[in-house]
């Protein structure tokens, strides 16, 4: 069994991500709190902190906003929390502080909190757990005080979800007179897990367990619910059904990762959870399955997930068209907390690939470079015309948006980012893994003693990573460095000698007593990679996608001119791309390839349908942006995949 | 000007269309009768015929099916007509009696007829011009009773329809008092100007003038509608608008063919008649740029138009995405509609060559071999899987229906395939168009006499047409001989001289005094042609499709194993295929060539996404069968377009 990561502190200090989190603490987090006090003029209104307020009897007016108009209050917090923990900021706890007051006067004298209900209505709590996200917003307030307890060490907030999981667990549960409910949106899961790990309250675990254990249990709690209220689940008129749920069926007879990605993922993070602490193997013999369901068959090469706009979910194996996709910001962190917990269980770096993979290109893509803007969906294929015109691409966005009604991904990349640090590093036993490589200073407690490093490192643009221990006493220790899968070739040394040790699950594992002044190098070859898709996904046939290293490239209007599927390959190799730094777009390896354009005088403007002729194609020079960046220089066409 | 078709009497002896004549004559007309009837127990429901009744006072019930219920008894009977001049039928002709008497009964005094208001309340007619298909209704049932009087010499349904036409103009019109409106779905406009005609009544040319005229003026007619009736049009909310109707703006100031396909041909065609009739030079200019819009830039080989579900509609130019395009059964039909008038006001073969495409490919795909089973929707590709799975290809059937709850198509089919004879030939002063080559007889009036000639051809399978005059006395006339655009070679002679004469607007002019026994001998090369799409058609970039002759072919999983994205053509060219008589699918040329399959093991099963590597390919025979017989064989994958 791994502990959880707080045995390794933290400080980063890298050039890539620092600019994300400077981002996102200068602009991300007091935009956002505009955001959800409507004092953006012209983004879509939120409501969510004034909700709080009117039924904390603070203001007056009525309830508005999604169902889950106030988990965006939660995400945004516990976003915060991690802000404070790596940089202290008096006037934004004291916000903070606030928020909490303004949240906690709305609770209700049994601990109930939920202003959707509390505004319009208590006596209907409870009846529509299936589509109205009251135990999702649960979740996220539950994951904000724990985190921001952890942060501050104030338990205002903590004590109030304490209250209010009391309250949801004398409503919902196995016991008589209780409803045999679970979540419609899963989230709760994973919050009581963390509730759990600070508290160790078996209550906590008994009611994250029994959410994962009776979901999908026949008679289907969603199809009583339904019938109670006189309802239709308007997923069973689809192919998805209570799929969209993820509760078609007990969670360990799931064989596919099915409907809704982002529920998905938080579930199966939950279970992962759950798995964990209880050592069921049941349990994580399903986590096994559907993550090799959802990476190895659903996920597009962005680390996006979610091949359809129809429930934002996953659809079939091997369907990852790149124009219609849905790829949602937020599934893409979810399946980064998932990896983590898979990590876990099982502690090999294919987790911590698809975390990086994610982390690299489909997450980071969602925010505008400024902080300002989001993508909801993150397309691998975009025609601006098709996006406007085709009212099956009006989810693909070809520019981020100011904000949104369901304003679910900003807050979640903020949560995200600024709580990035805890995902570099991970304690096992005597071990400690080494799994996103950034430059920074790591103090990781081992059994052994305190094992502290400096790392240097240009990750992802330069290969090189160089660890310095500089602790105070030798200690004993495993340092295993994660090899990635894109690397093909890597050097090793310690103190200038070569290690020969074969990584094992994907770690090379460095055991010996540390002392100051030790030195570890690693260089992980960063040649241009072409990659193919596998055979079976007829979207991605006969086309390639670039990478160097974990990041994904893709072809922009801005650079190539437009019409970009006229452009193919041509048969070059990664060895024809060349590397170059440019300041543009806050600083990125640029990459330049030759190519070919096929001429539009290859088939007369008039003929719509010709005999073949010779492609008249000309050749041209093709340039290369990381994919996360695109959209940050005007609207235009964009692509990953490209005809070889 | 041209004058109508009437002025040439053909018999239809073509193995290919007779037999495809017959399925409808034995088969689909006595099937269409019953599902008319509800007497198809799996079909979904029509009440079509008893709708009538009902009205009629004939029997008791209530109106039940779509408002355009109508039109299916409609174009049922139009076909009836049709076949009743080359296949007399008097049980048929008793049906038809029968069924016209049902329909009549239905009038009310003031000459009013359409079912859906009479039986819901014909208080409300004429108050929603723009969705409840009331005129057009009226134009389906106009022309069945101009179809039905030219075939049977039988007025009662004319007259009633006539009365109709008068009880319509009473109601709505550019006078004052009247509904300055126009219909939401055109089609009376065409079935005014085959009613003019007949009767050279000015005021039906007029009527039908001034739908044409007015649809789209300021101040917009269904706006006003919409307001008078408190409803809004839900196209608003999409980026088609009024444009889904054709009515976003004057007829004349349309540049593009938007909105629903099948609206649209009508409409052309309507506006092409008029145009014809008026002189009127604005008009046509309009019909030829809508023309050029739809043909030049918006249809599928295969003669298809619609490239979205939404709205059954166009989508923007150069879109023709294969797996989720509409391609109407019927706008293939009405597409047909349009070119034969185009041809009346611009003489060119272009015009055939589109209605040729679509006869051969878009058109018949449309009816199962034997009559019984219908697609709505004809896609160039399929994957049932996705159909099934992924709601945004719900649409796409991978295999023909029984009947539709909207069932439009079948009986359009039925009366285009009966009247297939009208569109082979055209005369034009002393010139005698042939238009589409099938084996038959056929009498032409020209100025100069009767000319009479004898066809013998296997086409589309074979290249051979020979002519034979066989007339009584010698007559001066222009024979003109389409050469198709797919035709790169041909040889021509008369009495074995060959002919010198170049192709003028697509046809070779044979102008003599023709003698019974003169022999015309054509031979339209057909090799095996590979074509490729314009290179702004993204979906079909670096794909090619087959066609031999007038005939676009395809893969069938049936064939050529499941997968079918794994398979391309490898480089081959037409002379790599081998064309083979098959008497499977009722009879067709099928082919064979080479081509490569990806190994699925070039990609190993769990790697999704792998660094490039040779492609691992085999070489594979491919079968090639003609794309309209698609979907005879069990349900599978299908394309037509191929990677090279």
């Amino acid at each position: 069994m791994m502990k959880s990561n707080e045995q390794v502190q933290v400080s980063l200090r890298s050039s890539f991500w620092n600019r994300f989190r400077e981002v996102v603490c200068q602009e991300g987090i007091p935009y956002q709190w505009k955001a959800l006090n409507d004092e953006l003029p012209t983004a879509s209104p939120s409501h969510c902190m004034q909700n709080f307020r009117i039924a904390g009897g603070k203001a007056a007016g009525k309830f508005y906003g999604c169902v889950f108009q106030d988990s965006d209050a939660a995400k945004w917090l516990e976003g915060v929390a991690y802000s404070l923990t790596w940089r202290p900021d008096e006037t934004l706890e004291r916000l903070a502080d606030q928020a909490i007051d303004d949240i906690v006067s709305a609770q209700r004298p049994d601990g109930y909190l939920n202003t959707y209900y509390i505004l319009n209505g208590m006596e209907n709590r409870w009846t529509n757990l299936m589509d109205n996200h009251e135990l999702y917003c649960a979740g996220h307030m539950l994951e904000a005080a724990v985190a921001y307890y952890q942060a501050t060490g104030k338990r205002k907030l903590l004590d109030a979800m304490i209250r209010y999981v009391d309250c949801i667990d004398s409503a919902i549960g196995p016991e008589e007179g209780k409803r045999h409910g679970y979540p419609g949106h899963p989230e709760i899961e994973l919050a009581l897990m963390r509730l759990y790990q600070l508290t160790q309250d078996p209550k906590h675990l008994k009611l994250a367990k029994y959410f994962v254990d009776q979901r999908g249990q026949a008679p289907l709690y969603f199809d009583e619910e339904c019938r109670a209220m006189n309802r239709r689940c308007h997923w069973l008129d689809g192919p998805v059904g209570y799929q969209y749920y993820q509760a078609g069926k007990p969670v360990r007879e799931q064989e596919d990762a099915e409907g809704h990605a982002v529920r998905a993922m938080y579930l199966y993070s939950g279970m992962a959870d759950v798995a964990l602490a209880t050592g069921d193997e049941s349990l994580s013999e399903a986590c096994k399955r559907l993550w090799n369901s959802a990476v190895h068959r659903r996920m597009y090469i962005t680390g996006g997930i979610g091949s359809t706009e129809y429930g934002e979910a996953f659809s079939f194996d091997y369907d990852l068209p790149n124009d219609t996709c849905y790829c949602e910001t937020c599934a893409s962190i979810a399946l980064v907390f998932l990896a983590r917990r898979m990590f876990r269980l099982d502690p090999r770096s294919e987790y911590v690939d698809v975390m990086e993979r994610a982390l690299y290109n489909g997450i980071i893509s969602g925010m505008q470079l400024d902080g300002k803007r989001f993508f909801y969906t993150n397309p691998l294929e975009v025609l601006p015309q098709a996006c406007a015109q085709d009212p099956h691409k009006r989810h693909i966005k070809p520019e981020r948006q100011e904000w949104f009604d369901c304003a679910c991904c900003p807050p979640n990349l903020i949560r995200l980012l600024t709580s990035l640090q805890d995902y570099l590093y991970a304690v096992q036993g005597e071990t400690l893994y080494v799994q996103l490589y950034a430059g920074g200073r790591l103090e990781a407690q081992l059994p052994g003693g305190k094992l502290c490093f400096t790392c240097q490192t240009e990750y992802p643009w330069k290969e090189n990573v160089c660890f310095v221990c500089d602790g105070t006493e030798p200690v004993q220790g495993d340092m295993a460095l994660r090899i990635p899968a894109w690397c093909s070739g890597y050097t090793l040394s310690v103190n200038g000698i070569p290690v020969e040790e074969k990584p094992r699950m994907g770690y090379v594992h460095l055991r010996r007593v540390w002392k100051a002044g030790d030195k570890v190098e690693l260089t992980l070859a960063m040649p241009v990679t072409l990659y193919q898709a596998h055979s079976a996904v007829r979207e991605d046939q006969g086309k390639l996608a670039v990478m160097r290293g974990p990041v994904v490239y893709c072809l922009e209007e801005k650079d190539n001119g437009s019409a970009l599927h006229r452009l193919r390959l041509g048969g070059i190799t990664g060895q024809d791309f060349r590397a170059v730094w440019t300041d543009e777009l806050e600083g990125v390896i640029a990459l330049e390839s030759p190519g070919l354009r096929e001429l539009t005088e290859a088939c007369g403007e008039e003929a719509l349908y010709a005999p073949v002729s010779e492609a008249s194609e000309k050749a041209v020079s093709l340039r290369w942006i990381p994919y996360y960046a695109w959209g940050n220089r005007g609207t235009g066409e964009m692509c990953v995949w490209v005809r070889r």
